[in-house]
């Protein structure tokens, strides 16, 4: 039974109980969330961690990307970003590893894990072939599902596979076509298989073969967003809505099978698309949880993606989006430190608290109230306790104490509040 | 003349055409614009520099706000905080201390500012009585304008000036009726004032005076927000509006005689109310220029204000703001390092560029659409060029080169873009 086939049939689960407890819901109202689609909770059966639930009613998440590349794979490395990922506050990591030995990897991050843990099974199909100096196209369907089943076998909780890649689909995001061609490496592999090999996706020819695996595990299912635009110019084109419609109908599929799905969005988009874009995913994909990366809302700004897809994520989130995946300041540069996820993560969190205040969940405008009560009555412990990151608020205070004890240094004694406090 | 009296005669200064050609537009529009009160360009007529338009159809334009406090006041920390802003892109400063010696601080800081330069000349004020142990409350309208008049024969290019704090409009910020009370310096300098004298704001009755300094030395007035929201729970609410309304009557004077008038705004608004703040000022101050504050979109983030203001300005400058005044890292904790000027400038301009990506002004779009194109083709010498920080880009590039030249550590042989160019 998966969390979405015992919801359908009237079922409360123990992780349902325990996700209506944080959310402060009741446990019918998760359950009823569930059948219709609408929320998920991706746990593998085989795991045992404290799950939470990702869509709607429900706070935003938070998900961060770890991973090895060719050029750098440590595993002591990893286990520092995961700690990075927890200590800073995300609901869930994937490993999305393509360097060094990623059974061991994904052993370990499965093991020390106390999140939810994702992973992108073609990357391991890509990387096997690329060690044997042999490029994706050899790749076979079964290769591909074998990868898939054994993942999901390990533990994996949930799975990213780009299904929505078609020969259609892919033919729009011709260089003809677009600025930035395809910049998902799933998306980028897949419609280099399809062109050279004249056939369409296995992933969705054979996806009643992926359902049946996903099911017998309950592993949610992440609908890849292969074709999502890599450039501004190229946002909300026909490549990227071509994939949203199929992907659409295999939102559809996957509930009616009692598999749990989740749906994976932009990308580059500017400031003024994205609300178009968040009505679009609810509208096509009957309001499946959607997992966006970013938006980021320039190009411009290497170095500093993390708050590129803070402005971006913020809108998604108060726009409908569910699950916002962090982008640190390596994105477009190089392979993210333990500290660039640490900082990664504040900035998607600040965007997922900033959405939820808008969209009335998760507590976030009753904390944002209590934190302003505090600065009100210049209650340090307080704004600590309401601050989204205690330490660095508490870091900073004590850095930079100054005569006045209950004052900041910034304005002193000639402190608005306090003035205001006193006179008024 | 003032360069708006200049341009409703019809005459097009040296002024106009210097912010022309920054801006690709005509001269004659930029008098236009000027004329009817929807560009400024903040010069003070006894200073030297290259000046910058503020306004509709230009780029929007970032400020950082510099300045001492009473714990720290040490003039060469001011000069490396200039430079901070400076390098990082910063289109004005404004002096905001309350520590040292202010003229000394004021000097320096126009004597080796490339930009312009703002103050809050109350400040002045209430920290000279403030050192002789005296309140605010005793201060004269005398002392207020004679050192209104002061900093504007010694150079600046705009003042903040609180004429909106009114009897009526500040009764609306009790405690009573807000949760974060008054959190600008100047409006409750004046409040306080205000309410100890049982009189009007001086700035408001005797506004008249006001703008005969003003137009003397063409120094434009910041109408100031002395009443904006401290706390996303105070939003858009009375005391804010019924300030909003006064400032738009003074605009409505202040143009009449000539004087140049920008408008500044909120401060914490929750996303889904920026559109508003922003058309709201737009149809009530007849689109005079807008000035904002952040907004931050939550009260929560103490450590990353520069994230959650990024987040809220983009979304202003997209709406309609023209101005974006920096928050920094230090926000709500202390004075801010010339670090803390640089990442808050960073995060300024990332958001104004993502605004001016949607209004279609300053290249915003081409240099995004550069960007892509140079991302496509991995050039990164191109990438630098159109980064907003080219040597954060570079740096971060350098101290991760992979073992493939052309792509990133981030996927190495795995690259998305590479293989789809060389399979598409």
């Amino acid at each position: 039974m998966t969390q979405l086939s015992s919801a359908k049939d009237g079922i409360i689960t123990d992780e349902m109980k325990t996700v209506a407890a944080q959310e402060r819901l009741q446990p019918e109202e998760i359950r009823a969330l569930i059948a219709s689609g609408r929320v998920l909770i991706p746990k593998n059966l085989n795991r045992n961690f404290t799950p939470r639930g990702i869509g709607k009613r429900l706070k935003t998440k938070v998900n961060a990307n770890l991973g090895t590349s060719g050029d750098h794979f440590e595993l002591e490395d990893e286990l520092k970003k995961l700690k990075a990922a927890q200590d800073a506050g995300a609901d869930s990591v994937m490993d999305l590893s393509t360097g060094g030995d990623l059974a061991e990897m994904r052993k370990a991050i499965i093991e020390n894990s106390e999140l939810m843990v994702g992973t992108v099974p073609i990357y391991g199909v890509a990387t096997e072939l690329s060690r044997r100096d042999m490029d994706i196209t050899v790749m076979t369907a079964d290769m591909l599902f074998e990868e898939i089943e054994r993942q999901c076998e390990e533990g994996v909780d949930f799975i990213t596979v780009h299904c929505g890649v078609t020969q259609r689909s892919a033919s729009f995001a011709d260089s003809s076509k677009r600025v930035g061609g395809i910049v998902s490496r799933g998306g980028s592999l897949l419609s280099a298989w399809i062109r050279k090999n004249k056939k369409e996706n296995p992933l969705y020819t054979d996806y009643d073969r992926l359902l049946k695996i996903a099911y017998k595990h309950d592993v949610t299912l992440s609908l890849g967003d292969g074709l999502r635009p890599g450039a501004i110019a190229d946002a909300t084109d026909q490549a990227q809505i071509e994939e949203l419609l199929i992907i659409g109908e295999l939102t559809r599929k996957a509930r009616e099978k009692g598999v749990q799905v989740m749906v994976e969005g932009p990308g580059h988009v500017p400031l003024n698309q994205i609300k178009a874009n968040m009505q679009l995913q609810q509208r096509i994909c009957d309001e499946a949880p959607f997992y966006v990366l970013g938006p980021l809302t320039t190009d411009c700004a290497p170095g500093y993606d993390h708050i590129t897809a803070a402005i971006g994520g913020a809108i998604a989130a108060a726009e409908g989006a569910d699950f916002l995946c962090v982008v640190t300041p390596a994105e477009h540069l190089c392979l993210p430190s333990p500290e660039d996820i640490y900082t990664g993560v504040m900035g998607t969190r600040i965007a997922a608290h900033s959405g939820d205040i808008v969209k009335g969940v998760g507590g976030a405008w009753e904390q944002s109230l209590e934190m302003s009560k505090c600065r009100k009555r210049l209650d340090w412990e307080g704004m600590f306790k309401y601050a989204l990151d205690p330490e660095m608020a508490k870091k900073r205070r004590e850095i930079s104490k100054g005569s006045e004890k209950e004052v900041c240094t910034m304005c002193g004694k000639l402190c608005a509040v306090n003035l205001h406090n006193i006179t008024a």
